[in-house]
């Protein structure tokens, strides 16, 4: 699989210089991170942003070990024989035309299929939106956006999704979003050959990535991925579509997939160990969350910290909805919360700081307390809240150096969306704790972090 | 109640010009936005913001209606003997200090409702943040900050919270998110005399309010309370806090709150028709929801129209989930999709309608296939996907004119969170049409809300 991420030479057949075009964007994206030889195929130019540009595959002056394919479905099977020719060794083919669309795009799909086997050359897609490679900066698709310039950091979060505009969309979101470094992203759409089963198996052993995320309608060599999941230390998150008799319909239409029986599936799932999600932004929230997570005890219960009592009381229910006991604070907790406490207020989980903060400033509040419950032995992670326009560096920087040493996972809600929010959030994510705008969501992250943790043990590397 | 929204004449008890007090934001945000008579009472100043301050409420040289408290709690018992003598209908204490503490506190509650009642004079809180009125820009809180000043803006919306922090917080995501107009806000606390189920009454009968969120812990009169749900057209929307053991615990030393059995609570709600709800994003994404949406006919099903097959397939899902039916688009409506579709893709809903896009461009695209839509007699409602770098000017204004003639639901869900995603959301949401982040949650709202109407009838009032 590497040939496909990390390529020695690329043809991209239907480069433009017209940006209302996807072979423009694969040609641009493709200039704007990756450091080897690039081929535009096209016939109609001379030269594509001050590269040559070829009339053919024939003409190009090197070998290419990746082909990216964004022509007329009906020419897919010429270009594989004549990428056969230049040691071609995958092709990636975002154009759509193919089983998606009936019989006839089958008969093409299934007979390009058997060209590229002949060759020995691997398919990516067709119907998709290629991949990219968050730490070598490759992006081999005709993703419209420049965004992932200035906002894709590396990281250890890679996802398959099996859809077009979704994976783009998704990609939009996360990069928006921020707070989440990539890995790799592959968009299989058909899957007519390389499938996610296949790439699952690739990200496990790949060591850029601890944590996986799938959006699939169907699941291929099903027996093969659940082997691969109940295997693997790393979380694999899903996102299963069709899981409706109007859903599975749905996904005939758009990828030919047969998404089989959703009941059987969700068993399957639950008996490997993959941890399932049911909405896009839950998908990457939970990314999101296991990218800074690590494992905890799992001994003892949960500590609220808020600024709220009305917020402690709705994250205690959600803790009794995901089956998450309220740790229980020791007698020595207790004594360092009281001593910050107003003199009427009885300290107990959760623990509700903002009277206290009134008394003795926000800082010296945060800090006494925070080292207390996290020192905690009966304290086994934290939910903490945050209040954006209330919040200070130096409170924050103990929190980091805390969280870091004592290796209990952290999940923060936090009130405020305006651009101040948003750049605490960043200071509050950066130090590795994930921020949830849904209180509810965190505390279900919780549960499936700790859940999976308890099963599975510490991941080694993860951050 | 009325004095306590629209007082003649407001005394503020422990006004100060320090801002890092609330004295001071009582006084600022009240001479924000009140045109009437203010009195600062603090024996410390000579003047205040411009305004003379006078050392006790006997040198002030008229009478008020309303007494804003923000003093010591053990104040407050002599503090309603002297309103009783300038004319005072009612006192909005947001000192805490009271049952919230203790025995001690409770008794000391307990004494100032029995004098408050001996001079007439009604009691709103103690431990609260006060009240907001949109309309009036009243805002009678001791709220840190001014983004009320620019954003907010009137509307239909009005909403009970039983926490300080909770309610100002709550008030800071909705201002900060955008696209709701504000009515009233009520911030009750401990509620020792005005309480939720009289202000329910109150917001029932107050034109300017069609819309009623509630976060509480506890509710009082619960008889007259699902009573007054039964026989309103406006959805009632509740958060209740303590759901679970230890959540009631917590709401106990909250705000004194014995919350009651929740199973009991829950199914009184349902038979009296109360929205349920769990999370603060939630009752604040069904606010803006009600805040928007009319009724629909209930004879048909839902419509998915989206720019990602994956995407339709995840929302038709959630339909199934929450029982709504997919509509089986009429002949007449495939037929006129068909037109703008490529030769190779059969018309079904959901409806995706990329490749079309590709083909024929957005604004032909949209318009043709979103006016058969909503003029089929077969669909009752509308899911609508969002691409925000992907949408035009007149196809949201055709879009408006056709959700304006034909009273279908539609809800939003959009990808993309930058600064230009937001400006298109805002656009959107001008036009009626409530946007949701989480897709789930727009379905669900959805559901929700063609539930309430189906059993309520059209509000008559409702944009």
């Amino acid at each position: 699989m590497d040939f496909f991420f990390n390529p020695d030479g690329i043809a991209i057949i239907g480069a433009s210089n017209n940006s209302m075009k996807g072979g423009y964007h694969i040609l641009n994206n493709t200039l704007g991170g990756y450091k080897g030889r690039v081929y535009p195929v096209n016939p109609g130019y001379e030269t594509l942003l001050g590269l040559p540009c070829y009339p053919n595959l024939e003409s190009t002056p090197g070998d290419f070990e990746l082909a990216i394919y964004f022509i007329n479905a009906t020419s897919l099977p010429d270009t594989i024989d004549a990428c056969a020719g230049k040691g071609t060794k995958g092709i990636i083919i975002e154009s759509a035309g193919f089983a998606e669309v009936g019989d006839e795009g089958s008969k093409l799909q299934a007979e390009c299929v058997r060209r590229a086997r002949r060759h020995g050359i691997r398919l990516w897609g067709p119907n998709c939106m290629g991949l990219l490679d968050g730490h070598r900066r490759h992006v081999f698709s005709f993703m419209y956006t420049d965004l992932w310039k200035t906002l894709m950091a590396p990281g250890n979060v890679s996802y398959i999704v099996q859809s077009g505009m979704l994976s783009a969309g998704f990609m939009l979101m996360i990069l928006e979003r921020g707070g989440m470094g990539i890995s790799k992203v592959c968009s299989i759409g058909n899957k007519c050959d390389v499938h996610e089963t296949e790439l699952l198996e690739y990200l496990i052993a790949d060591p850029a990535t601890e944590v996986i995320g799938l959006y699939a309608e169907s699941i291929a060599d099903p027996r093969r991925f659940m082997e691969l999941c109940r295997g693997t230390k790393k979380p694999v998150i899903v996102l299963k579509g069709g899981r409706s008799p109007s859903g599975a319909k749905a996904a005939m239409s758009h990828t030919a997939s047969l998404v089989g029986n959703h009941t059987i599936t969700e068993n399957a799932f639950r008996q490997a160990g993959v941890i399932p999600v049911r909405d896009i932004t839950e998908l990457m929230d939970f990314m999101r969350g296991f990218s800074k997570t690590r494992a905890s005890s799992n001994h003892g219960g949960t500590a609220v910290v808020t600024f709220s009592g009305g917020g402690g009381i709705v994250t205690s229910d959600f803790l009794n909805d995901y089956g998450l006991p309220m740790a229980r604070l020791s007698e020595e907790t207790l004594r360092a919360v009281k001593e910050v406490f107003p003199p009427w207020m009885d300290p107990s989980n959760p623990v509700d700081l903002w009277p206290a903060v009134e008394k003795n400033g926000i800082e010296r509040v945060y800090n006494q307390v925070m080292s207390a419950i996290m020192h905690d032995d009966n304290v086994d992670s934290l939910v903490l809240h945050l209040f954006s326009n209330w919040m200070e560096a130096g409170m924050l920087k103990s929190l980091a150096e805390l969280k870091d040493s004592l290796a209990k996972p952290v999940v923060a809600w936090m009130v405020g969306m305006g651009e101040r929010s948003r750049e605490f959030r960043r200071g509050v994510e950066e130090l590795g704790i994930p921020v949830f705008d849904e209180m509810g969501r965190g505390v279900s992250f919780l549960a499936a972090a700790k859940h999976h943790f308890h099963r599975r043990g510490p991941s080694s590397t993860a951050q």
